[in-house]
């Protein structure tokens, strides 16, 4: 056996670091923790599983942990909580709550994959039984049981972010009336209120009751109280409020932390402290737009951090160059994405810049499959380069952003994308892709 | 009036160019020369066209000669051709085939936008009655006309490239037994014949009889003759055989052609003669990957040179970088796209290269819209820049080789694409999208 590495969170950054490293060096004794019942599961899938259209809960799991034993000699334990970390000894204090014992496990590489918690702001009401989350297989279970007892008939969604969204598809489809509360002026904080609205009339056409700008007030069992006075009907609340980093065994163990509290890393994904490694949600990332730290709790982010870090770890070399914020969602018909920065992000880093903003079709406009498509394109002043785009669209909008993330990390301007050979004919695009018309229209602002 | 701007040809690139020139100069005098009836249409919208799913012809102009007129101040001039080009003297011989007239026609710039001609090969028959192109709105009536007549029982498709499989489509959703010929050992000739033999499968699979490997003999009345010896019944054939560069008029001009016969241009779309500048299917382009000139007939090569070319006609400055190549196309429910080389491309150019090529999903793979995509990717030995990608899956495939294509254009190499943030969420995408998936096999080979 070679040296030990020591992986704890068992979630997507955890076991992907692990295989990895298991990948580049057969020789490791690799150990995962995992303190709940599952490893590697996508929890992006929750609300497909609630909706039906995943069968079973097990579905979204991409490997079981006899799986990652048999094929990737990898050591996983469940049930098996990390409370603290010994940077010094080099060893970690695990509560094993299957056997309900506590062991001190030595390490030579650490790597915290320990993934973010939910926000659960502080209401009357938040933890009683009918107020649920989607943050992990336990949350889905939970989700599942309450339907197979009864359909929910009126489902209140707290937080108009993607998962929210997702949430509030997964209910209207099961045939419950849903109504979506947002204590922001306009839901999808991660838009600008422009782009925000076209999701907000969108939700309302497909059914959706969608509150704005008042907090929830207080929970009680069959109903929701909001701060504006109204009261909503609810058999069952679903939280989508959001998420921060779940840093506090390593900020406990003296691992410098930064934005949110976030595990500050470098690019190998090497913390502060010697032999320990962080990556995932309870990690900072680097923005490549606006050079600045950031906390990105999504799958693809984790993913590509823990590769960086299990190749490290395996014995070869690798960087992550940081991200541009590029995020998707989808609400019935109703397509969502974003890119690099909005308005507001764009202000705070100091960077003026041009709007470029149009309405086009997804396909040729002659085609009966043409859909709607809004695109906002952010330039910058000067130099003309990308900032960011958000679009709003229907089917066959929201890939579309992965263009302009990848000219947004090349740092393309706005020029060089319209000069880009995109690829073209009627069923897929109009001659000029609508992310081509949205950056002649800032070019021509510049 | 300011001087004189002449643009012969009047579909996309020299109507673009037209247009462009006008927006920045509202004083120049425009005149467009168009040899047929129609300017401005999408032939790539005549598949669809034929098959129904457009009403009307004139859905697939996108500006009537009045429409011009009126809003551009741009003077078209219908069933007019340019016959010669005086350089020297500035003056085109132009024949009005509506008045029957021959008059010569001043210019101070000059805009050549002839187009393509389609290829003909010389077989017996070729000129018959029921031997179709795919070419011009023309070209569109007379394919109208014939399915008004009598549906077509068995078309026989020649040549299985872009429109070939797009006709193919048409005749089939319209009832017809259809048979795509191809000459070449494998169909989709701008496919690697790998790639290609997953395109001809999914054919078979919806319908299509597909002959490869036997040219056309003979086109007879209700049949066509395969070198082969066999013989295809046939109530109308469609000819999908490529094209060639328009070049004639301004190769007899003494303005320098190059590869394939196209008019050389430089990076703002000038000829080798002062005062004439060039665009669209008839010029030249430059490949970013192979660093050579090619011809690459397409409305959005075409639209983005006639743009840098109008914008220096109307005093700004513009250039166009080049192309990479890409192209997308659709059979059904089969997707098929490409950009950048391909094997026998990258082998000419000299470029040494390895090959990820991988099986994955257009969606998260527990979910019931998950859809087969294959992708191969092609990245440069020892810099592991990416030189191409091929693809071929079903519904929301295609799309996905524009982050490829920027990739390209922007000198990635395939760990940097591993590494961009592309969209995720199940809908979508699996958590690594099936580029970044196939760009990951071609890093691990390097």
């Amino acid at each position: 056996m070679g040296q030990r590495l020591v992986v704890i969170g068992g979630d997507a950054a955890g076991m992907t670091a692990a295989s990895q490293a298991r990948r580049l060096d057969g020789d490791l004794d690799i150990v995962a923790l995992e303190k709940g019942r599952w490893v590697s599961y996508s929890a992006c899938g929750i609300p497909y599983l609630v909706a039906g259209d995943v069968e079973r809960l097990e579905d979204l799991v991409a490997r079981t942990p006899q799986e990652f034993r048999d094929r990737h000699k990898i050591d996983v334990r469940l049930r098996q909580e990390a409370m603290s970390i010994d940077t010094a000894a080099g060893q970690i204090e695990v509560r094993d709550h299957e056997h309900g014992r506590t062991v001190r496990l030595p390490y030579d590489q650490l790597v915290v994959a320990t993934g973010a918690l939910p926000l659960r702001p502080d209401i009357p009401g938040i933890n009683g039984e009918t107020v649920l989350g989607v943050q992990n297989l336990g949350d889905a279970q939970r989700l599942l049981e309450r339907n197979q007892r009864a359909t929910a008939r009126d489902v209140v969604v707290v937080g108009g972010g993607y998962i929210g969204l997702e949430m509030a598809e997964s209910y209207l489809r099961l045939g419950a009336k849903v109504t979506v509360v947002d204590s922001a002026p306009e839901i999808m904080g991660t838009l600008d209120p422009d782009m925000g609205s076209l999701v907000r009339t969108a939700m309302i056409r497909h059914g959706i009751d969608v509150r704005c700008g008042s907090p929830v007030a207080a929970f009680e069992p069959g109903s929701v109280h909001l701060a504006s006075g109204d009261t909503l009907n609810a058999d069952l609340v679903v939280l989508g409020t959001g998420v921060e980093p779940n840093a506090r065994l390593a900020a406990g163990a003296g691992i410098e932390t930064g934005v949110k509290g976030a595990i500050r890393v470098n690019a190998r994904q090497q913390t502060s402290v010697d032999g320990v490694w962080a990556a995932g949600d309870c990690a900072e990332s680097f923005h490549l737009v606006s050079r600045q730290a950031v906390h990105v709790p999504l799958g693809t982010v984790a993913n590509r951090q823990a590769r960086v870090a299990g190749i490290n770890l395996g014995g070869g070399y690798a960087t992550f160059p940081g991200v541009v914020g590029t995020a998707v969602t989808k609400l019935c018909a109703t397509e969502v994405a974003r890119t690099g920065l909005n308005e507001w992000e764009a202000a705070a880093a100091g960077l003026a810049y041009v709007v470029g903003k149009i309405k086009a079709t997804t396909r040729a406009g002659y085609l009966p499959e043409a859909r709607p498509i809004v695109v906002k394109m952010l330039a910058e002043r000067g130099t003309g380069r990308i900032l960011g785009a958000q679009l709003v669209g229907e089917e066959g909008a929201g890939k579309r952003i992965d263009a302009v993330a990848v000219a947004l990390t090349a740092g393309f301007t706005v020029e060089e994308l319209v000069n880009t050979d995109l690829a073209y004919a009627p069923p897929f695009s109009p001659l000029w892709d609508p992310i081509q018309v949205a950056a002649r229209k800032a070019l021509g602002l510049l």
